[in-house]
């Protein structure tokens, strides 16, 4: 593997290869144990078009743990604004001896680009636009196998925003690959039409499916990326798709709650579910850093 | 001592204990030194909610310099645009693997808030609004009791704006707690009421003041943080309570000058008075990066 | 050498040294090779007071290649937004023990008042306003020695905006003691009179002169720099002085072109000319980081 582009077009055995190098380096995110040099020498360079904390901060971390050296890059404050196009910046940031490329871009494609335009530097889609977060999809599903110990026969929700998500893109190539039933289920105008070609079922009242889930994931509301509205209110939203503690009774006791993070709290879940004993939403940032250090590990062969 | 969230809470003995570490720092600060791996393998996080450059820095290269990695969090760029709540952020970031969270907020009592959400996270006040800045206060010792040689005994004046100054309230419970008489001289409208409950004096005249102190601590008028004017021009405010070569003459001759920075030349002090020998302003720089790295290293035990 | 503060003051063996210490780390920016330790324990800051991406960049991985530890200042969330000086900020910053600082700044000069007044850091300047950029007139030097062989007796042309160029001065003071003869070409209103001083040629018309270079240089149009407009208009830019397939076809066949980058596209040269064989802008960025290792390496010799 010497890209990370997106789930859709790996295999089932490709990515549980990941997952179990990933699980190799959980003990490595816990506090005060040491750095390993697997990629010493290496270069990673971070280039976020979006704002982003944990995903940047997380892929910065898993290079430096594997003993990589990082570059961060943002347009604000740099040769993007004088101009410079995209893959112009890209070879530049190449011509310095970079290795390893995590790209975040808000146009869906961008990190196929620059895999085509860099063809030796390896390329890791850290999310663009509403195509693919791979390392998302990926640590969600690490997740769910270490909370469940395995994908396959499981039923898994998305729900919210299908539409503008890669998150849930992701996690739909993924989890299918690995046997899993998903269902998606948001408002019909966020659901896209025809999503049932990927072989998911589609619903548009969390109640309904609600019994039936092992695992559901609460797609972020993204204020910031809908330019228009698609829902009457949040209050109708929360109403409707929001995870409540009310809701969690009729689920299954062992239901396990997943969210990409950042949480609207109280929009897509209430706190008393985020912080309760179903809700695996921290532990799914500390199997972030597992799992994007072993993609790093992975793409640099 | 695993956190460190203002002076008011520690005795004498913590505060000199600190004092006597960071002196064995002070030659790592000099030119050429090697680093030391007292925190190998430790992961200090600085989460700087407000504008900061020698602060920030000086923690980042404290922590590197006793071998920890470091990761830096800014809120604009970030999950804090998209609505993430403080703790929620902080949660997902100790999530990473997180040791030390160095914490500069501009609500009073949000380092406390972190410490009581993360328990297993040791918290560092960086300043936290009008409440304390306990590494300012102990730089502002630690050069104190380097020129002077003890605290115990001297009159060390604080000047100007005392309302809106955490490194006032820092100054002031550590230095009664060692023994000094502390003076708060500022416009009215600037010191609180009742400030003499924490055990010192207060002026309203600096030049009544000025043959007295050992010791003039020249705080920052803070044009950022206040909301509406508590003196009529900055003229009237540099006549009144100005550090110049003139008011330096009519005290001792051995005063020691301190200034937390960053200094507004003309106001607070003249150029002859910072840049001249009774300036510890730069000293006081230089000390803090060897209180800092005490400080990481006595918290992380 | 103890600071480069322009190549103006420079001998020729003075840059014919740095250049072959830069010769030596070409190497070193290679994939995968190992981390130096020439300035192991040293601090390096860069101090960027205007936006850079490839600048700033290439200097941060040079001091780490080199080993040494780094900090970054920018003005903006920083004590510069509370109206701390210039002077006083790098003092304060020179006062957390760095070694040597990096500066760019858009006022010509900004490099040689750091000098001044910070006798015990070593200066290297990245940049001030229309005066120099030694660094990127010594990686053009150096990649023009690479590809040609020597410089002497080779035609360089300048092309473009000399008026408001920082790299065109460095770049005339450079390659005239060196040998080359230099030919300045752009609008009569970007060329300043008298240019004639520092032992170039004018020109007004690069068809004119095309077919005696040996090097063609074109630098930017720094739309963010101008504040009045001084050509007509782009499209009559790039149609006199923009570098096109057509042009290169009456330039020698193997003239080298250079262009500091960021690159606009269409306007200083076409995409054919910029990704053909005659170009060397990549090849540029690559070697800059051995000439800014040589640089960081040297002052502190």
């Amino acid at each position: 593997m010497h890209h990370l582009l997106g789930l859709e077009h790996l295999t089932a055995a490709d990515i549980e290869h990941i997952l179990d190098v990933g699980r190799g380096f959980v003990g490595t995110g816990e506090k005060g144990s040491p750095k390993r040099d697997d990629l010493r020498g290496k270069l990673v360079a971070n280039l976020f078009y979006e704002p982003s904390t944990r995903t940047k901060m997380s892929f910065g971390l898993a290079a430096r743990r594997l003993g990589a050296d990082t570059v961060e890059f943002s347009p604000s404050g740099s040769s993007t604004a004088k101009g410079e196009s995209f893959i112009d910046t890209a070879r530049n940031i190449e011509a310095m001896g970079v290795d390893v490329m995590v790209v975040r871009h808000q146009s869906s494609g961008a990190p196929l680009l620059l895999q085509r335009q860099l063809p030796n530097v390896h390329i890791v889609n850290a999310g663009d636009g509403a195509h693919e977060h791979p390392t998302q999809g990926l640590l969600d599903i690490f997740t769910i196998r270490e909370r469940k110990g395995s994908i396959a026969g499981l039923t898994v929700a998305l729900v919210g925003d299908i539409m503008h998500s890669r998150v849930a893109r992701s996690n739909i190539h993924g989890l299918t690959k690995l046997g899993a039933k998903v269902i998606v289920c948001g408002p019909n105008t966020l659901v896209p039409r025809e999503i049932e070609q990927f072989g998911v079922e589609r619903s548009s009242t969390l109640d309904d499916i609600l019994p039936r889930c092992d695992v559901i994931n609460l797609l972020r509301v993204q204020f910031e990326r809908q330019r228009s509205s698609f829902f009457p209110s949040v209050g109708e939203y929360a109403r409707l798709f929001g995870m409540t503690g009310d809701r969690l009774k009729r689920a299954k006791s062992d239901v396990l709650i997943l969210a990409p993070g950042p949480i609207n709290r109280g929009l897509e879940l209430t706190p008393d579910v985020a912080d309760g004993p179903n809700s695996a939403i921290l532990q799914q940032v500390n199997y972030g850093l597992a799992v994007r250090m072993a993609v790093l590990k992975l793409v640099c062969g």
